[in-house]
């Protein structure tokens, strides 16, 4: 946990490492961001500035809102694939630290996304970005955490449901055939909300939790914070009077040793775990939806949902943008 | 067809959507701003704004010339491949809808451009984008129209043929042993030339007709304006006395139903439909040629006429950067 | 050899067919350039104007490189993989010609890195870029030269060994198992060394040497600027006393000749040929050590010697920066 007073250089790889105060900055400078775009008065922060964004994955609201927000901020985004680097190179890969000490000469912040089979190498991954890197490195994404979605996601929250302390929050699994979410989304906002006071339901069939680590961090500071932390199997339970509900499927963690027929198995035997109207009714009245997308419609969450009156799914997606021009402005 | 005073917000998917006096501000504007650039003047008319660039197929001067607008213009195109975004993604792909209406959050425009096997599908695909989206979509070339060519071509026209009213036309097929290329720009072409009050000739094999939705509005078009547009397999005929000539290579609508065989036994009747300098002799001693690039030089046309007097594919490709400035400038 | 007053408009595909005086011009900006960026002042020389990269091959350094110069000098560069464009079509492949034509109507500079199986061809490729061309072409590497990494090189070189006459800078070999680098590095810096009065020793397994009109070049250059030229096969001898090692891969001219096994095995036979902190205790005190990298570490060079004290890999890389953003500045 920083406790220097200036942002300049900082990491962002997990919102915990950030304290409130910090955050609270983070959450204000948004806010304010988002309405001069909304009125069209420029705010170049990072006038000529570069941000360097490595993919590893596929992205669509990542690599947008990145690289859209590096424009409005009066500088660039590069779109790096790793498959069209040096560190890519079949032949003789680049190691991370040369990439990386090479790009901090050329420009002022590093984004990296990564999957991994085996669940906390991406984590490892961009910690080494970061142990190597002068300037400041954001993660757009691990297996383990996404702290930019987290941050949109709190910033959305405040936005629709005032005084977020004691609301009851939803972190739910969700079903899906066939994609294979990294679990990052979940585990990074129970470890934000329960920070913030909330009452945070994490609802899931029994074999999908999450990293033990995250958890235990959840409990603490939900110990700290003045709210809670509860795990359940009852879906209907959690849905009852909460203010509000985050459904999205995510892969368990070993997924690989259990081999891919069993896990399909594993993943059907949850096929009701689709969030309908019907179980939207059970919520508060102004309760509201969300899911970071993309969404497997009819599987995770019904059309229904997605486009009725609870859901919050599109201003969600927009607060990616202002809280990375946030975090962007402050750390480059 | 909008009957709106203003700009903003339109989508360009086929021209004739477009009143005759909304295209004259558009045609105006163009030939502005290609004199501010021609000076160096700035004309940053969408400062810090972003245009997304979602590619369903490659390109040279479409991308090209789109980026280089927006910088221009003080903004930023985003280069969008779909195989790396999540409507792309095997697993589980993201709708239209959902990618669309993340997008529109982040920045201010949409393009789209799409082949699809059956003719109509890239066309309904960029409707769809449309329909979504409160940002406006332009299309950079569907199976059916390719707008911005039109455009460009018919303000190359202008340049070149003064008074185009009763200007000869021809809009010919051309012989490519291995292109299959869509028939959007002779199907737009001819509707927008008929529009200005030319004659215009739509010259090809009998078996390389147009979508007869097109041929009627060409039709229509040529009836309202005072202009006058046929249909012929005279090659010769069709290049006597012409002001400007536009051939290129397109495929039939149905190569799908007839197999690859039979479609390539079909293209390989017409290898004499070349563009030589020898059917050039026959044309008005004014007149131009186009193409709107790329050119199977050799099959389509000899690089004696690419390179020759008549042409002016160069002069035709530049003219695509200053209309969509124009267009971008308008509805952005 | 250019003796025009302007710069504009200028090719830079060999640093031999550039002037001292010019290249003077080039360095000095150069450092200009790089102070102006450390104290954040603003120098946009390219503002809303284009470069165009259009890569055959990978590249970390040079495409970011290149985006971040453009972006600082208030430009943008669009990062173009053939692929992606018509000239990479495999139905009906655009020509080069027709590629450039175009583009130089849309923005204002191109820069090509091509490797290609038979030694001369890239080179002779980004000379048809240049020969089509009315804008400035940038070599950022064929097979036969990388004059913006040998400029960086050499300014490294500036600020690191005062007085660089009769300085000894040592260009060697370096072993790799899979590695297949480009000899384009070691060419261009030789050529560039000698003409700068240095005592310069290229040193190699027999079979190892470079193209002969490159060797030829070297040695009529020293003998112009009062330096020396050597080949030897003694690395030992080579590094006594030397001031500058750049020690890197790179293929023979003829691989492709001796087939896969009889190169790998080649190859083998050198494997002692790695840069060691023992080797270097052979130097100058103050020397430095260079490599472009990529580095294949622990066997191009070990990485006690790449994060020892004489390294200048991360200052060299960086330099990569600020001499392009100089040449661009000068030709676009």
């Amino acid at each position: 946990m920083s406790t220097d007073h200036s942002f300049k250089g900082r990491d962002l790889i997990d919102t915990q490492e950030w304290s409130l105060e910090d955050l609270e900055t983070v959450f204000q400078l948004s806010s304010d961001l988002k309405r001069r775009f909304k009125i069209g008065e420029p705010h170049e922060t990072l006038k000529n500035k570069t941000f360097f964004m490595v993919f590893y994955a596929t992205s669509t609201r990542t690599r947008n809102s990145f690289e859209a927000a590096m424009t409005q901020l009066g500088g660039h985004a590069h779109f790096l694939e790793t498959k069209t680097m040096r560190i890519g190179d079949p032949g003789a890969p680049e190691e991370i630290k040369d990439t990386v000490k090479v790009l901090e000469r050329y420009g002022h912040g590093i984004g990296v996304r990564t999957y991994t089979p085996n669940y906390g190498e991406g984590e490892r991954l961009i910690r080494e970005y970061a142990k190597q890197a002068s300037i400041p490195v954001v993660s757009m994404e691990s297996d383990a955490y996404h702290p930019c979605q987290a941050l949109a996601d709190l910033l959305t929250i405040r936005e629709k449901v005032p005084n977020v302390g004691r609301k009851k929050y939803v972190q739910a699994w969700a079903y899906s055939p066939s994609a294979r979410r990294v679990p990052a989304v979940p585990q990074s906002n129970i470890c934000l909300t329960t920070r913030y006071g909330m009452d945070v339901v994490y609802a899931r069939p029994k074999e999908f939790t999450l990293d033990p680590k995250i958890i235990e961090q959840a409990k603490q500071n939900a110990e700290e914070s003045g709210g809670t932390f509860t795990e359940t199997d009852d879906l209907k339970g959690a849905f009852e009077g909460a203010d509000v509900i985050y459904m999205r499927n995510h892969a368990t963690l070993d997924y690989g040793k259990i081999g891919t027929e069993a896990a399909q198995a594993l993943i059907d035997k949850y096929k009701d775990w689709t969030c309908t109207a019907d179980l939207m009714d059970l919520t508060d009245k102004k309760s509201i939806f969300m899911h970071c997308l993309p969404a497997d419609r009819g599987h995770e969450v019904t059309s229904e949902v997605m486009d009725g009156p609870h859901s919050a799914i599109y201003d969600e997606a927009e607060n990616r943008l202002h809280v990375q021009k946030a975090v962007l402005s402050l750390v480059m």
